[in-house]
């Protein structure tokens, strides 16, 4: 049970760990903040939080938990601002998709209360953003990943995944570095191979008309590409190397499929289809089996 | 109306048009022919046909619609066994994805009967394939695009718009180059790139366990490498030009896109994405406004 939450940044995600955590009684008060006034009342209106604070400083005041749900670009001036305001068992997570800069960021500001820090990233999220987007079962079913350090109090781990486990989700953890290589690979790519290719349909000659000859296919496949553009701008320069060398292993496997087009090899065309399809058709039966 | 209905391969797309015909009142009698007798018995028992037919050419005898549904590839061994069993009126059809091999394919086999043939291609389906699979509403609201030659008689290609009308569709025509441009960009492509992002995960070191990682984004993303990999291979080899120019444009769209990343371009990242994301918003909300 928390007394009292902030939450840095009441959008999708931290809006919807309010709510969930609201439902499961798992939490008394939430204190928001935020730099838009305007979308902070919207957050209380809507019931996410009980009251808006002026301030990082003053929000997390007297706050047993606080979790910074901001773009991880906006990492080090948010822990700069928050950390001298902490109260002495207050504990701090994070919800950033990428770890590794985070905890750079942390361990660059929080001086002598890091072992009080729990770096986290719940895999869950849709294209919408936005407190108005928030679901109360957003993380239902979902796994969330902490990362924390060596020197991380294992209290302040516990009561991250009590929070966490409150919401519905499973929680695992990994090094910064492991999660950082294995997001790049199964997010950070996927949301620039679905913005590279809306962005060339968009410079096509027939332009946004080429949507209209698009099936379902193209609509799932560029879903993504509807996502936050800052969130995604900061989580490019935060995770740049494995980023970076996902792309080029990528390019490989596009070059070696061109290739195949072009030498009209069926039979490596049809195998490397049958394997893609046999592995995320096992993939979706797994997940499906595992709730 | 149409009083006899061949459908040549009951799966996905033609037992989802020939539930749709049946309970538009726009047919009597459905003829179905394929090479698995035990799934043309399942299209039977799922009422998606009346009668069995041994043959193609058994199939196609005394029908006054003849519908191809089957991978690209078979165009021309399929429309050879029908061709010399037509009886005279009889329109022929297809649902291929690639429009210009299929029309080479009608054109090298259906001599005289050539004016009768008219090639469609309804822009809908899912990533599963099977008569089992068929759905009425499959076609509603979705387009078909018909590439009728300069030779085609008008009349035949009224007969085929009536029957995917009829179906709940909207009938567009174009060229068959037009067709195999703008779908390799909608469709081809965004296939290939699901298709390789999928092995290329497959093949890491982590295997299928990196899937366990994926939120809502992979899972959509992916979705279209869950497809039918003949389908898919078929029609890589019978679009190839498009197809690859398609991934050569796509592959600088990418080296850009890494580019920005590894120099740290935050500026030209943001304004990609945000691009990308006003294409597909804007996109997105024609297509519902346009029903």
């Amino acid at each position: 049970m928390i007394d009292k939450l902030a939450i840095i940044g009441v959008g999708l995600i931290g809006g919807s760990l309010a709510r969930a955590l609201k439902q499961a009684g798992h939490v008394r008060t939430v204190i928001g903040v935020g730099r838009s006034r305007e979308s902070l009342q919207q957050a209380k209106d809507l019931g996410l939080i009980d009251i808006i604070a002026p301030s990082i400083a003053a929000g997390v005041e007297g706050a047993d938990m606080v979790v910074v749900a901001t773009p991880v670009g906006s990492a080090t001036s948010v822990f700069q601002e928050l950390a001298p305001a902490l109260s002495d068992a207050a504990v701090v997570t994070d919800v950033g998709s990428v770890k590794g800069s985070v905890v750079a960021a942390a361990t660059a500001t929080f001086g002598a209360r890091l072992p009080l820090f729990v770096p986290g990233h719940p895999i869950a999220g849709t294209e919408k953003s936005g407190a108005q987007a928030a679901q109360p079962d957003l993380f239902r079913g979902r796994r969330v990943i902490l990362t924390p350090l060596s020197t991380t109090r294992p209290q302040a781990i516990e009561r991250v995944r009590a929070l966490w486990q409150a919401a519905g989700a499973e929680v695992l953890t990994m090094s910064a570095t492991e999660h950082d290589d294995i997001l790049g690979a199964t997010s950070h790519l996927p949301h620039m191979l679905a913005y590279a290719l809306v962005h060339m349909l968009a410079q096509a000659d027939r332009g946004r008309a080429l949507f209209d000859f698009a099936g379902g296919g193209l609509r799932d496949f560029s879903r993504i590409a509807s996502s936050d553009p800052v969130m995604w701008r900061d989580i490019c320069l935060a995770n740049r190397p494995a980023i970076v060398q996902a792309l080029g292993q990528y390019q490989g496997q596009l070059q070696a499929l061109t290739a195949a087009i072009e030498r009209g090899d069926a039979g490596a065309l049809q195998e490397l289809f049958a394997r893609a399809k046999q592995t995320r058709d096992a993939a979706m039966n797994d997940k499906k089996g595992g709730g």
